[in-house]
């Protein structure tokens, strides 16, 4: 995808060095960070440096091949095994991370070469479901439609395209004319720093809102359909995304606007049946009640925001059930989210 | 209520001087604002210095009386009813607001004097309200309650007290136990800055959260009752409030959680039939855009905390319509959101 007028992917490799686009940075500053050693790269997952549910995959997956690197010059027997823990136990609720650490990791029993290659074969699967996603996607989108995405699905959530953007951005470079509202997405405000970024440098046309004025939007304003990503489905399609997924969908549900999670089949987890048995992962209250930003052209962190002696919950993501959501946009085409219908789409050969 | 160990109301009359806590600077700063002049008085409101239905209207009633004795030293013939027109045009949304400066345009047809005894007799009127309030909305609390509010309704949105606070200060104070989760109600966080503060000071335990988590907290904690202010309730008790009551009430309804909005008689617009009849105020972007707060206890203003480029859509408020909400709480009692009954709170003679 474009920034400025530069064509960058999110996340890829040269030799044994990995180099991800700095999240955490954007969109105050475009800064490259590179990771030789898997300890680097899970400190960057942890700390959002790289997230989004396809990025979390691919650089989990980088992570693990570069745990097989590093193990060569450390004779710890366990050294790869905790080094796959200590990957897994980065961002507990997001499918494609285990996905990822469990295909590099039999790969890995081959030499780290291997891993290496599993790896890039694993990102650029990333990519390319991404592109499939959107092209399926197309199907729902059309000259003049108005959107509204929650968080970032775009193409900084995956390798490249996005999973919930991938129609936007395909349908805006068709020529279609597409207008997005975007949630600004407390507390990290991914939409309002991310999702916000990435349109502007792709020239679409958006505003941001807060997260809770959507039954006012779909009220108020021309909203043809909702889109959002997904950070692991269940087999009966309740869906595990950003905190806000939920009440968006209730809200959507109430007022007639059909609500679509796009996600590759990397994101659905056979194991799990439905979205109870979903882990959710609690992140610092810190990140409620302090924020960073930038003043004349200076980034300035841990800004207090709230009552400084009161405390707050902060879970990073919520489910939503499948009853609530219209269709999944997969790699494979949109299918209604029930259980009979995701399980075809396992059993249906790769092409 | 409380400030520390000291009692304090939010806003006050010494002779010709107006005194308000300035909520800008809550909870950081904790400091009195002074104005002499009815013009300052409207910035303030403007500002949000002093916000909140019942504040608004009491501060309202006080910049009426100012402009009266400003005119017995300025010759203009239509200095107050400019002044009114420019107090009216603060806040278009606050019912108060109008219903305050109307109470004393009348009385200052007989002077200033007669104006600032009217201004004061509204601020204990609505202070007094504010506290049968609490006292009717006692029948909703019980020992071991957990409570669910938006933005704040408590006692800085009110002269003492508050609205949907008032049964929680007062269950609180009569040795419940009440616990309060806080929405932090973005993008001016009145919900994280000025309710934790409150709570804080009262030594409620409470704990703060994103606005777009209620779904999630209602299906993972135990919240027996939603409880929000109002800023105009139309006569088929449609309810104006923070932006976000309206998402806030769909997802009450589908999820089965009792969902009760508290205001005085002069929040009711008796001229407006129903909710689409209320004009919604529409903020500046830089409300959603930029921040403020504290770092090494220094006040840092105007911090960008989105995609520098991109611009938001800042509507302050939205309309829950009557059929979301289980009942509304006035100084008269708790009624069910319906016509006929609104109209006999009017009709009732005031003791």
């Amino acid at each position: 995808m474009l920034v400025g007028k530069t064509h960058y992917k999110t996340i890829w490799r040269e030799g044994h060095t990995v180099k991800l686009i700095d999240q955490t940075l954007l969109p105050f500053r475009f800064s490259i960070a590179q990771y030789s050693d898997y300890r680097g790269l899970c400190m960057a997952i942890r700390n959002m440096n790289i997230r989004g549910a396809g990025a979390i995959g691919a650089a989990a997956g980088y992570a693990m091949a570069l745990a097989f690197a590093e193990a060569q010059m450390n004779h710890k027997p366990t050294f790869v095994l905790d080094a796959k823990k200590e990957i897994e136990s980065t961002r507990p609720t997001a499918r494609n991370l285990f996905f990822a650490t469990e295909k590099v990791w039999e790969s890995g029993k081959k030499g780290a070469a291997a891993a290496f290659s599993e790896a890039d074969r694993l990102a650029a699967e990333n990519e390319d479901a991404a592109r499939a996603i959107g092209e399926y996607g197309m199907a729902l989108m059309f000259d003049g439609i108005s959107v509204n995405t929650h968080c970032n699905a775009g193409w900084l959530g995956f390798v490249d395209w996005g999973s919930a953007l991938a129609p936007v951005f395909m349908a805006h470079r068709r020529g279609m004319k597409v207008y997005v509202y975007v949630d600004e997405t407390r507390p990290r405000l991914q939409g309002a720093r991310l999702t916000a970024w990435e349109l502007e440098n792709e020239g679409i046309a958006h505003t941001i809102l807060p997260d809770h004025a959507g039954a006012w939007l779909f009220r108020n304003k021309k909203v043809d359909l909702i889109l959002t990503g997904a950070d692991r489905i269940a087999m009966n399609g309740d869906v595990a995304n950003k905190i806000g997924t939920f009440e968006k969908a209730i809200v959507a549900k109430a007022m007639g606007i059909p609500f679509y999670v796009a996600a590759p089949l990397s994101t659905f987890d056979p194991d799990c049946s439905h979205g109870d048995l979903i882990p959710i992962e609690h992140r610092d209250e810190g990140e409620v009640l302090r924020i960073s930003g930038i003043k004349n052209h200076r980034l300035i962190e841990d800004i207090t925001i709230a009552n400084p002696r009161s405390h707050a919950i902060n879970p990073a993501f919520d489910v939503t059930p499948a009853s609530l959501i219209t269709g999944l946009i997969t790699e494979q085409g949109i299918i209604e989210p029930k259980e009979h219908l995701i399980k075809t789409l396992f059993d249906t050969p790769k092409t």
